[in-house]
């Protein structure tokens, strides 16, 4: 794989192997390329999605305040308003075309994979540093561009068209790569440019791929609504 | 079941009954009990529970950051010495003596149902107040409390004997009695003495239940090493 | 005075008097009212406010993690959009043209009244929830907004017009209003209509005075280049 | 100086020549030397010394929260238990003595000075990982132990020998050395052993320098009752 997403993304990706396949190629994944996957668990993520945005966004929220130059606050900004003001709106309006009123929506019960994951990344953030929530938010953006990519270049059914052409659009690789460059650039100022041979490179790579075994998680719980 | 741990912990657990019981009756604990709980399944358990103590002890830290009173504060401390201090250290002891060394318990991968649960509490503490951490730390340490008093009444089997008799000795009993009263009047203290009335006490039992569920979530973990 | 900022904020202002007049009468304003503050006192404190809007940014951000509903969290983001992306630009435009480069203006030493202010508003956020947060947060948006609309009524020189007509108007007043809106709704979700019976209410006065008399004290530093 | 409190603290101190003179020079403390500092000066000291030491505490217990291995909790579990459980309690019987009735003492007013220190700590601590809070806490405790040893070697009268007693006992002696140890130990773990070439180091660097700076205005505070 290239390094669209920048090189620090791609580094911790290579020290994940497992789970990133296991995350990106996931059943749940493969069965919205061929279409094949149940309307009603598509619904059902859809439903979970909704409520892991909120804590989402409140952990890009929580990048900003740990960010030590004006340049990180303002691409921590950047991505919580295309969360907040623009993300959670269209999903709303997503779910209701799909016949889930907002009322539904906002009662969603959150299962307990959703909430592991978001809590993770939040607490990585609160406990340590820009680094280490970073590397905890990255497999969710950067895994979505991914399958974005592939999907619209392999899908063989227009079932799930739009979710597809979402996370395949310009629009959303180009955030991708802001936030690799975000990462990139908050680990050199951290921790040099080798930042690949500094201890702490280890315990980010862990919590990158624990990040990943929980999309894992979620990618599961969506095909048992 | 009676106020023993004191009157809010008793309304938070009223407003939760299935949790309550999935939690305090499951199958895992219904097997020390009697005995039947494969050793294979306790021993998993006991090193899951080690890597929990880890992340427990760190919440219990942040009900002494959140402290608004010395008194709070004596309340956490005491707390954090009794886990750090002692239960982790003795937690290392019965693990080598069922023959677990302390490089394997140190090197635990830790499952995503534990993770989810200290994580959970760690996160409704750092972005609340010491209720909201209060509301998530409560359910462990008073259903172990519980859990160990009817099973020391209730047993038909020595095997698990040594953990029931920890959990029902006078020494667990008094820390969940503290802990009780500390919840209490940190209420008390913020919402007065008709806390259950205040807006805030819906999200705070809300809390307790998530938290009580990712204890149901445990003990199925131990169920399956 | 009125309640043009919501009733939180005027009940808070009047528990704090003699903070709030020393604060919003102080010397360093009035005599930006009469043109007679020295040039080079102006500029120092422009380039304190510069750092310190980053600190404020920060807080602002982190309104947005402690947020419980998607409506308080496009409360918060707007306020940090407006402070992030455009007030900040701005202060950098204003600064340039006062004859302070860029360089200059990064490098600008925190004095320790403007350090005591932000990370006392950060403190308070982290250790407690939103409506502690939004204590601290209040008297510097509110008071910005009181002193401009009475300099704009008052003034005797246009010395210092640009700064006043920037608090005075409409787009900064109506940022005053969306904050005591906020602050309003965030006191009715947790602790009901009647807030002000609340123990916490008394806390959250506390921490409302000090942050006011630590924006006696910035000014106080303006004072003294 | 040599390295009594380990080779960090040392590099650190070097960093910051002016102010830790200043700090640890002051002229609050050569009246302790030699006798001549107003009574009313010390008892205001320690009566804004207590409610430092509350928030310091609390500081200290986020250094538990931030640990990474059992190792540094363990460490900062020591720490928090000598401040809450016994130099806070000491702190009341000292005041006591001095005529100043717990009443009197909990109701003490903190000054700017005192709350800018603690809040810098706590919000370092909150903001950065384990090494930032460190770096913020290390001037207080070492300082003290710099200043404790010195008087007690220099001191021209007994007039406050007891204090001069408490910071030079081989008891907190101990406590500087294992803070110096766990600070040490902490930057190798995670930025290797030539901690100092990390591009983190810098900042680390201005954090110590911060908080030194704020010591010598809490001294400075103490002389202006």
């Amino acid at each position: 794989m290239s390094d669209t997403y920048g090189r620090a993304f791609s580094l911790m990706r290579e020290k994940a192997p497992e789970a990133w396949r296991d995350y990106t190629r996931h059943a749940f994944v493969e069965s919205m390329k061929d279409g094949s996957l149940p309307k009603e668990a598509f619904l059902h993520y859809l439903r979970q999605d909704y409520v892991f945005l909120i804590h989402f966004s409140r952990a890009w929220a929580l990048a900003i305040v740990k960010s030590e130059t004006h340049e990180e606050m303002l691409g921590a900004v950047g991505t919580v308003n295309a969360l907040v003001a623009e993300e959670m709106q269209l999903h709303v309006g997503v779910c209701e075309d799909a016949g889930i009123s907002q009322d539904q929506l906002f009662s969603t019960n959150e299962r307990a994979e959703n909430l592991a994951y978001t809590r993770f990344v939040l607490e990585a953030g609160y406990s340590g540093d820009l680094l280490d929530l970073l590397a905890a938010l990255a497999p969710c953006v950067m895994g979505y561009g991914e399958i974005g990519l592939r999907l619209a270049a392999e899908k063989t059914s227009e079932e799930y068209g739009d979710w597809i052409a979402t996370y395949s659009s310009d629009g959303y690789q180009d955030s991708c790569k802001a936030v690799g460059k975000l990462l990139e650039e908050a680990l050199i100022r951290r921790l040099g440019v080798s930042y690949e041979t500094s201890p702490r490179w280890r315990r980010l790579c862990d919590t990158f791929r624990q990040a990943t075994e929980l999309e894992v998680g979620f990618w599961q719980m969506g095909l048992t609504p």
